[in-house]
């Protein structure tokens, strides 16, 4: 089944210990397209600005002026169908820049620039509307809200958030939170949202926020999953050389939602398979700088190291 | 099989957000001996001064007039057999008083008498010699050493270690490691033996160093197994309250090497179920101040977490 992720696209430039790189091809849509689209086509609705190097687009294996796509035509579609995408004339690219040190778990943001992201509205081209899975990447709750409007039945809906969200707009994530199925959320986010300390507790507080699939995503430590009734967890794909975390745990969602809408159906166990695969795919992702080794790796590669995960953890 | 413990009996006083404690009984083969003794009997090698309160010994099922076992008493032994045990007279025990904050991952030391410890050289009962699993907590690779030339063709040999003597004491260190089938490090530890951030290289290097098994304990996030050939990871039990993390890891190799000796066999399939009953044991220990809540789990306690643990993860 489709999926449809609302999210950024960015021009990241990103230090750490491995070396430098300035304006990569980021954001969270970015990646979250690229792990997803090993499964199932992916519908991605975002901006850039003119000065966005068309020829980027080739990361998502299409372009522009891919057609928009619907369930008849989506068997010839391209990987990722950019129709959703706007593109603001005389507009700036949104533009982060992070530094990792150390042991890389956390990003220090050295700037953000959020140029045509600050008067983004998502619009859903009509034939996206009806798109079963859908991701919210992270964005402002009012966002995330006017993506809720304009879809039409989803069959399931997961939001992810960050920090200054639970900070600053808590009423609109708290409506977020209760429009959604799921949720991802990164250890620091669960405890931020929930007050608890113990990631256990800050879990499952979270499911009575309103989602029914709560992902609590600990970076190289692994995933744990909250739902009624089930608590599941996985430690991470084990790799020997982090070269760039940035975009790991979009890729992580996009490995999961890709999954289950592969699987179209949202069970337990799709649901346990599918965090595998996010794993899997954030471990590809932060094997080097930006998007260039998810991008490279192949369903073969993603299905090769699903097999060793399996091995790692029975 | 029986088991040899050969280490430290403490006076700890603990703060944490939880509140605290003063002088509880604590120390790495009080926690290892009452995990482990819930699969075989214990034989346990320290040292206590004679201001240690006898009746604290209970907690061991017996009392320091228990009788040396051989292998044909073992049947009628209490759980924790003491025999190994020395009490200096007009010496002090071994304190150690801490602080844990935050995340609780770390213990910030307030201060260590060594006491008693100071000149303590373990002097295994003849009948301990041939104990076929031995276990050397943390201890200066001195004293480990003086363990290792005491047993007599021991099946399995694994050691703890910690970064005060990977800083201070390389050398004989380096001679330990050559000489056991294993170690416990928590995850600091291996990366200061190695010099490797990163915890997948880490441990591969440590298995450089000697021994054949290598256990990497990273506390709530769970463990890794590196042995050649195998990489095994396992999140830890989850715990909705850490009370107190002191002698968790110390728990943790109780539980392991409990189970490895109650097998007999040291196998990929048991070693990675013992590292199950390690975070077992781990996850009562944090559950309270000082040895209570592992000290009243009993076998049954431990089996019905097992299986709960291989529901999380399966």
């Amino acid at each position: 089944m489709s999926l449809l992720v609302v999210g950024t696209i960015a021009l990241d430039s990103i230090e750490t210990p491995h070396g430098r790189v300035e304006e990569e091809t980021g954001g969270s849509a970015t990646y979250f397209a690229l792990a997803a689209s090993r499964f199932v086509p992916v519908r991605l609705v975002g901006v850039v600005g003119e000065d966005f190097p068309e020829e980027r687009l080739s990361v998502f294996g299409g372009g522009a002026a891919a057609p928009a796509a619907g369930e008849a035509g989506e068997r010839r579609a391209l990987p990722v169908d950019l129709a959703g995408l706007q593109r603001v004339e005389g507009g700036r690219t949104f533009r982060w820049s992070g530094r990792y040190e150390g042991d890389m778990n956390v990003a220090e943001t050295l700037e953000t620039q959020l140029n045509v992201l600050a008067t983004f509205h998502p619009e859903l081209p009509p034939a996206y509307r009806r798109t079963p899975f859908v991701f919210l990447a992270n964005a402002s709750p009012e966002v995330q809200l006017e993506v809720l409007g304009q879809v039409e039945a989803p069959r399931f809906v997961m939001a992810d958030t960050m920090n200054w969200w639970i900070e600053k707009e808590r009423e609109g994530l708290a409506e977020v939170l209760r429009r959604v199925d799921g949720v991802v959320l990164n250890d620091e986010e669960a405890r931020g949202l929930t007050g608890e300390r113990n990631l256990i507790r800050a879990g499952t507080r979270v499911l009575d926020l309103g989602p029914k699939v709560v992902v609590v995503k600990k970076g190289e430590h692994g995933a744990f999953l909250f739902s009624t009734y089930l608590f599941h967890a996985l430690p991470a794909y084990p790799v020997g050389e982090v070269v760039d975390p940035t975009g790991a745990g979009d890729s992580f969602a996009g490995g999961l939602m890709g999954y289950l809408a592969r699987s179209g159906r949202v069970s337990i166990g799709n649901l346990k398979r599918g965090l595998v695969y996010g794993t899997v795919a954030a471990s590809f992702t932060v094997a080097g700088f930006g998007t260039g080794a998810l991008a490279r790796a192949t369903r073969e590669d993603f299905d090769i190291r699903l097999q060793e995960f399996l091995h790692f953890v029975a």
